[in-house]
């Protein structure tokens, strides 16, 4: 495990590539934490990774966590995390934080939106108020809340929009992370360290479009660039096809960061595509509705064959607290009974999962055994008592 | 701390009595745990003191936590519990178990209940399915859950009963007991140790009553006595005084145990008035209802003047988890957020206030401090935000 140095700026360095495909291992630097790539990020949407503590982040391998910008501008507001000293003092977390740029979010309400060249005016969800964002009012929230990477401000089309549509939220996009950049080189270090800005290819499934989106960021010379607008509902094939070529159109030597995906067995897939950093609500949600990975494909805990399953663990090849001390017929009562015990240790176990998963792929990648591995793991995890993963 | 022995039967052992109150030490060693009194028994439930894991409650130094046997026995059977090695290892527990009766749980729901000689007839609260509770079932019941501690079935009449309806329960409850007693004597040990049977002492607030119950139930000379049907809707200061009264009834080699008390002062008071054990749902209820004791008294952790008070813990006196890392403005966040951790870091706080009750309690009355300690600590809880505790 590599630690934090607070003196270390940003900076990615590749330290193998993969021969038999384009799976890389890297070292991510933050102000806050040298991660090791390739990563998986829990969402922290609310300043917390939902059910669990820090502690228990860091005891699953937690290098990085999100923050939602959408949600933390709303309540508590990103001025009081500025004036609690940014979200890692406020919700205790030494180690490195990423924040979206909200535009998922507020694109998703887009019957409540409105949309111009200055920026979005949507509505609350807690409470109908009005509020704005722009690229340089995004910025200003991301600097208030202070995590190391924080994403530009990017207009998210729907998966269904036609093709105009994406041409148009392409080149919007693309004058969006100027004006973001700008303000961004513009301010003062809000917590007294560098934040660096991604960048966001968009342009749907049209290759067109990605090329186009990709050519310009990068000559904006970003430190890293994420692949938005995937995973929203395309076949999975098609995803992964987006992000074979779309991850040949950015910087070899840049930190690239596939947004919101995805299952275990697309994270294999799209490391093996080249891919770094990964998000996703799945392991945490997921739990929440009692269902839970492990080696052998999804667990669905309310199965009622695991009622007296006093013997085994979710996953007999899982070190977390969970697998070492509770049976399937404990998990499950707990979580028929409504507690929240159910909840936190489904969680643990999940996100021990996809940060162990991270964690041996990086271990065959920098043993050139990358591609067999993943393979028998994908085949491993396909049989599962719901069919599948 | 003293640590478990499984070789040790079940025995008390007075070890200091206060000169200047009823205030005692003592060691109560069980089957599972060695257990230093006075102590608090957090509430178990459902097989989980809500939202805490097994480790957390160790870390807050809980010897010993309470299973209801309603509940248990509806969901998910004691059967099933019994088939997976007891109560025990069913929520990976290591340390000592206490289990109620149930009396409690199926005479609160007397309008659904048919009562007779024999025992009562009850409808679940969760399906409506029909269940019989009498002194035999209950004692099988209480050997397949396999708790250190089991409590005799008694009749629990509502607060507001008449004197005759008190009077009666009372007769019950001494003919309940010593079918209790002759059913638990005559079964081998189900989980291979001795499981201790407490005797409860009913009688309302009527002083002849309790001194009848008391008289007949230390004959039988049970290994541990309770005081039941209090604080249960009377006037505080009149289960003080019952209290008072009560515990001179009770044999003074035998551990003392007022069920379902109280309140932080009301453990103090009771303390002093000769009680070794207590149980209550309010250090985890009140947590989840936002409700949290300190030092200082009660503190609402909704309430606005939280909202940017970055630098304060709940109590600067406590060294929780939660004390140590987190603020009342995150706190307070998180639970307007409706987030799963706020009602963890709560829960956390307050059991662990209470273990650090019972614990410094004990130091007092070794140290014959006791009576000055516990006027200090009252007259500190009583000016809260909520205006007294």
């Amino acid at each position: 495990m590599v630690h934090n140095n607070m003196n270390n700026k940003f900076s990615f360095s590749l330290i193998k590539k993969d021969e038999q495909s384009k799976a890389r291992a890297g070292i991510l630097t933050t102000p806050h934490q040298v991660i090791e790539t390739p990563i998986f990020m829990p969402v922290g949407t609310q300043a917390t990774v939902k059910a669990l503590s820090p502690a228990e982040l860091e005891e699953c391998g937690a290098q990085i966590i999100l923050g939602n910008t959408y949600h933390l501008h709303l309540r508590p507001g990103d001025e009081l995390i500025k004036d609690a000293g940014g979200l890692h003092k406020f919700e205790h977390w030494d180690r490195a934080m990423l924040t979206d740029s909200g535009g998922f979010q507020v694109f998703s309400l887009r019957d409540i939106s409105k949309i111009t060249e200055e920026g979005v005016w949507f509505q609350s969800h807690i409470d109908g108020s009005r509020h704005f964002f722009s690229p340089e009012r995004v910025m200003e929230i991301e600097h208030n809340l202070g995590a190391d990477i924080i994403m530009i401000f990017d207009e998210c089309p729907p998966s269904d929009a036609p093709p105009e549509a994406i041409v148009k939220a392409v080149d919007r996009t693309l004058r969006w992370a100027a004006r973001c950049l700008d303000a961004h080189i513009k301010t003062p270090f809000c917590h007294g360290y560098e934040q660096a800005l991604f960048g966001i290819v968009q342009g749907g499934t049209i290759r067109e479009l990605r090329e186009k989106c990709a050519r310009e960021l990068v000559a904006m010379d970003l430190p890293g660039y994420a692949l938005g607008g995937l995973a929203v509902g395309e076949k999975i094939e098609t995803t992964y096809d987006v992000v074979n070529f779309g991850s040949d159109l950015l910087p070899e030597d840049k930190p690239r960061y596939l947004m919101g995906v995805g299952t275990p067995i697309d994270i294999l897939e799209c490391i093996e595509r080249g891919i770094d950093m990964f998000d996703c609500v799945l392991p945490t949600r997921n739990a929440r509705n009692g269902s839970v990975f492990s080696s052998r494909g999804k667990v669905n805990v309310k199965n009622a064959k695991y009622t007296r399953d006093f013997n085994s663990p979710i996953d007999r090849e899982c070190s977390c607290y969970t697998c070492r001390n509770f049976s399937m017929s404990y998990i499950r009562h707990l979580y028929m009974a409504g507690e929240i015990l159910a909840l936190r240790l489904l969680t643990l176990h999940n996100v021990h999962y996809y940060m162990n998963l991270v964690r041996s792929a990086r271990i065959h990648i920098m043993n050139g055994t990358y591609v067999e591995w993943k393979a028998e793991m994908i085949a491993k995890m396909l049989p599962s008592d719901q069919g599948g993963v």
